[in-house]
């Protein structure tokens, strides 16, 4: 007991002096550092897509996943790499074969770009967090990177701080900011000839220059898949991020720090269109955070060639994210910009849309947990689970007219639901409470697409 | 009597053996036109305002209402014309003072129309009939217009026929297939200094290549307002259109010919974001067929400064159109396409929106006319009437809950709601009926925004 | 012998108040009025090719002289025209088959341009006259012309008066200003379809506001060989240009002026490149005045495509003035300068070493005329004769060692050499002139390329 | 003594074995090796200035030397360096403000580049060396350097490698290729941050680069001036250079290799524009090695805004390239070849025109070495002398109507004027030569603008 007591005014002492716990470069003392609270309590976050693959803004909308993501246009484009040949007919029929994706660089303006108003809409979607693709695949950056010179957006383009007008605009607006990062560049040619150089010289600084100048809650790293985590010296840049950064208490990685580390190592897990296996019910068991991220359409950067038909209705997507955080993850959801810097008014559309559901909702997303009987009471389609302290929320997708049965709960101290006044009918036996939707009229105001019932007590 | 009875065999044999009547080029003949009825019939039509002014893409999104049009860019930022500050400054800003509006054209390249996937867009909106802007007040012509020469979209900027190959495509769909055109053209030396040979050799040459080539069933004149309908020809041009064209059977036209003509002469009257005086009332009792034209936000053509709060909701926009018909209006709903061919994909959710509604509620639109007792029966802001034959339709904008009374109707063979399988119940008294909304849940299907009852023989 | 006394008294009398003949629109009345003197005295002028040619600037340099003409690119390209293979594949090449020749428009900015500058560089060749093309075959004007809207330097690409910047420069140096103007244009599709229509108010107008605003005292018309004189209405014009224009007076034109008038009507006539036949020799019978007019390469606009030995040598320049002054003619020898608006620094030193020449040499070009004997006397390629009232001049391109004989010189007063202060042995016997070239060293600060001996009272 | 026979003759075994000498990264081991003689003996040759720069192409032409360089563009423009005044109102009023200098790039096309006919030009004009900008201080590389991605012509701009392809035709056309490279980059963060990192990951594996892919002859260094020789490594450059590189018994490096280093170390010592203070007296004493260099005009990189009097006459280039011949130096001589990659024919003509005079008179330039005499016998401004052997050439740059004398000759065994058949009249006595030059006329086709006197056995 004394000894207890020793080490806990220790730790205080630390804690109070600023010396936190010191993470080791080894996985296992990476790993031992506990996802911030902050991220898994905030659930739903926005993605950014945008470069120059902004100018083209092009790729198919049927086929493979992967080739429906137009910020992949210079890889598919090139003809030095293996030829994709939609990508290509359409290049040369609109550009010409002599035209390379570098020179887009002088159509790359954001003339039109106003942080303001992007962290107004951003704030008004409900999301939590932002994440903006400081650089992707194409090694173009978004800040004045000295790693990057003359390719990046305050040296050429649109002659401006993206990254950081963004940030100070999204801190501002009470949000969290992060940065998707690349780590590996299609056709840097230090990258592909001397890897130990390229990470050390170019890579490591460039991310640390991040970290320093505008202080992200989040670096979501990607393009990791070539290289081991030791070849990228992940868990070293790790430990400095952790005990050293200014940002060391409060910010999150993901797991994509290697080409074996998805859904080992990092942070949160990750996800992308529900790829990367059927892992999700893995995780709620293992408790482990998570993160779904993927497009309102079929690509991450802007694609012209997209109709309506092409993007997730905003049903569907309230769906979608009903559905990642019942079993414990997050929906990073993207928009893809375009290149005069506006958010497409769809994409506003959308989350403007998700923002009113969750005014009336929110209360059953942000801050909860997978139930723990969520995997067995997995009700079709339609109903879904989420849990915060002692309180059940069942969440569904469908109105209900017949009433619906839940088991594991064993007392309710009310149960209500969200934005409707009335009082609902409900009983609770043999472990089970069942439940009546109340009798309503298009008139009601209630919230559109998905409703929830939250059971107070019915967690415990 | 005798000379009457003559006289009408005289008019059906002409009609039926296609001996049209013969217009003098006086508004007295010309007005004895009716409008034909199909335009009537179509309530719903899209115009498209697509141009060099669709490169800026940009006007004020507060203010009065022209002065959010971006399709009169140059007129206001033309330094040479009366300054608008607004203009000026996003002009200069952007493109630099030594930039002119007539630089643009390099940047209008349409290298994205598709004039299949539009009409598709425009048929599933459940619009009957297009207007494009052929020309507008700049003089540059979306077709090879001997008049325009270098100033067209054939030989600058797309290098393509856009008009014929909309034309082509809208008709393919069934469609009804009109163009817009400007009498007027700001800077054209010609029409500031010789109006009579601007008329003669320029204007009306323009008109009936129009004509003759693409065949439009609607002729959507405007830029009026400067001259009298003699100085330009209007009857004269008229009488044409009406006697020799190959349209002349099913052509339509609107008012605006002249300073003195718009809601007194040509074809349907005109309005515009509702203003033109309040004439709907008036139009009723007159009988007159009219248009209400407008954009989905504030602008005609396309507008980058608007985000979604400056387009109307889907919900807002079907409001609208049920107001202007249930006055005997249609809606003519415009649409901004991009310099490079696409329509916004906003604008495309609203259409479909618009086309899910008519889907299920467009019997009580197409071919219906107001109601007699519209005027008198008026119900507040949340129910309007349509007739059709013998048949009333009572349209709410609101979910009603209680019971609603619509007084005027002596009879009804039946009340069913529109997409509603269920029983309606109602009550016929003392020249009033009064109609219960049924009892539905959430989980019906049933159209959003508003929702129909069937009198059947109400009308009557 | 009254008569005639009261005849030239009116005539002086009607010359000093400003009543000059009338002129009437025939060719026979036309053709009456002498070439005013200035023309005939002045023999050296330059002409300007300048337009939206001088962006692609690029013809063959091999083949024949009219396929070397850059400013035939657009006729040359044009997909819809013959084709020539070169300009086919030199434009998709560079620009790609998407772009047409009314893209250039941009790319023609004179950023450059500097009138005063340009001037200078005129006074300094010893030319007397400017000729500008104020519209080529592509109907694009370098004057706000009002018939062509938005197809001229001021609406569109330089947004400047070229011709009229051009105009206040070389009067203010003291020259004489003329304009080149094409008759036809290749595309215009009034031209192609309504002639007529096409003269009376497209052609004419611009003529006559092209005389109006700058007041030339050429006009030098092109692009007539497609109609006759009557279609182009061509002696009407004449008429107004001698009985109202405000240069009736000075005014001088050439004989482009129908199919039928090259060498017959009009002003001087006019060779290109030395062709249109060998009508020198008989020109010089007639005595009427004449000029050829050529590139100093092989192309009027400027074409990038020409390397150094593509180009007239100073000498060989020097060579042809003479040879064409000594038959009577005048040389307009062509300047292309660059879209930026600049005077290639070539043809600026080909400029100033004719004037260098000149300025000690022009006694023996300006104010002379073509030696009686000349045609007679011709000594192979290396002497040449023109006269100026009694004087005689010799000129030799190449220095004679040997002693020169001119035959029909009966009487010298004195004979020296231009530019060279030592004496001249000669001797006059039996209608011949002997003459010694003296001796000198290459110290001597002599002329360059041609040296010229003054026979005074030689050619009387 | 044996030890020292037997050394040499090791020595002498390795040379001819191909075992050179090994040098140290000392500068007195490097400047113990000597200028290899080729470049002593070639004496003529050919500077191109070619980049971003070649894109906006404009300098003043008055003021300070330095401030004529149109190379120097980004530096003197931009914002966030010292202003000059005039190149930021040349670039506001005609790129506006909000382009930089990296913007340029797309400009930079070199549509027209011909290496062939550049070699062709280069020959006639007599030139034996080639000295092409691989980088300039902008950083910006003619070829794919690996350290300059995204900055170098073949990613970016023409899409070429430009100094590959002029390379090999230079090489093709017998002459001796050689790169102009410079040691710092303005405005590279690594050069500004970590000097040695820059040196060793940036700069020397670009030099290596450039030597090992192309083999040039000559490494032509600048930029030098802001450290020393120790940071830049030069001695270990050089000394790689010298003994491992693959040109290592003929390359020719010059004297900018550290602020220390100007006329001390390296290879031949450089002068500009006559500047780095007199010192052709004192190397002609020393015999070292040495070359000015210097444009045609006031600028290295092409110039716009240079008109005809901003360049050099041909006359005073002969007149240039003869006085240093005279001191023991070369000339190496500038052109600015155009963005679209054209040697301005001004430029064709001036190097035509020394290539005419070389034709005749380059037995007294190639391979001669400064006459011993050449200080003592200066003659004024006009004559020059130069020596070969035992063969003296007296250099005139006027005509001599007068006896000349040179002392320190005492005996010729012929005498004769280059390129003139006749026979020279002269006397020896006293140390002293007196030659008189021919009597000649106008008609001789002797060389322009000066006359070599060569004296067989008169520098004995």
């Amino acid at each position: 007991m004394k000894k207890t007591f020793f080490i806990s005014l220790i730790l205080s002492f630390s804690l109070h002096c600023g010396y936190a716990q010191v993470y080791k470069p080894t996985w296992e003392s990476i790993d031992s550092r506990p996802v911030p609270e902050w991220f898994s309590d905030a659930k739903f976050g926005i993605f950014i897509h945008w470069g120059l693959y902004s100018v083209p803004a092009w790729a198919p909308t049927k086929g493979p996943v992967y080739e429906k993501y137009s910020e992949w246009y210079w890889a598919r484009q090139n003809p030095k790499d293996k030829p994709f040949p939609a990508f290509t007919e359409f290049h040369n029929s609109v550009y010409g074969a002599k035209t390379s994706y570098t020179d887009f660089v002088s159509d790359f303006k954001a003339e039109m770009f106003d942080p303001a108003k992007w962290a107004e809409i951003f704030k008004q979607s409900g999301a939590k967090y932002i994440v903006l693709t400081s650089k992707h695949h194409d090694g173009f950056t978004l800040w004045p990177s000295e790693q990057a010179w003359n390719w990046n957006s305050v040296e050429a383009g649109p002659h401006r701080d993206l990254a950081g007008d963004l940030t100070q605009a999204v801190k501002q607006a009470g949000l969290h900011m992060g940065f998707y990062y690349s780590l590996y560049e299609w056709y840097n040619p230090l990258y592909k000839k001397d890897l130990p150089k390229y990470v050390s010289d170019h890579m490591i600084p460039q991310m640390k220059d991040l970290v320093d100048r505008y202080r992200p809650e989040i670096l979501w790293t990607d393009g990791e898949w070539e290289q081991t985590s030791d070849q990228w010296k992940s868990p070293d840049f790790l430990a400095w991020l952790y005990n050293e950064s200014p940002v060391k208490e409060t910010v999150v990685v993901n797991d994509r720090w290697g080409k074996e580390t998805r859904g080992k190592h990092g942070g949160f897990y990750t996800t992308e269109y529900d790829l990367v296996g059927d892992l999700a019910a893995d995780r709620v068991k293992f408790g482990h955070p998570w993160e779904e991220c993927r497009g309102i359409g079929g690509s991450f950067g802007y694609n012209r060639n997209e109709n309506l038909e092409d993007y997730e209705s905003s049903e569907s997507l309230i769906r979608i994210l009903i559905d990642k955080v019942s079993m414990g993850g997050n929906l990073l959801l993207n928009i893809g910009p375009t290149a005069d810097g506006r958010i497409p008014v769809i994409m506003q559309q959308r989350l403007k849309d998700i923002g009113d559901w969750l005014s009336i909702n929110g209360e059953a997303i942000y801050g909860t947990r997978a139930w723990k009987n969520t995997i067995k009471e997995k009700k079709g389609e339609n109903i879904f689970f989420t849990a915060k302290g002692d309180d059940l929320y069942v969440i569904a997708t469908q109105w209900q007219n017949q009433p619906i049965k839940v088991q594991g709960v064993t007392k309710a101290n009310t149960v209500s639901m969200l934005g409707f006044k009335g009082k609902i009918n409900y009983k609770v036996s043999e472990n089970t409470i069942t439940i009546n939707f109340p009798q309503v009229s298009p008139s009601h105001s209630l919230s559109k697409y998905a409703w929830v019932l939250k059971i107070a007590g019915g967690a415990k």
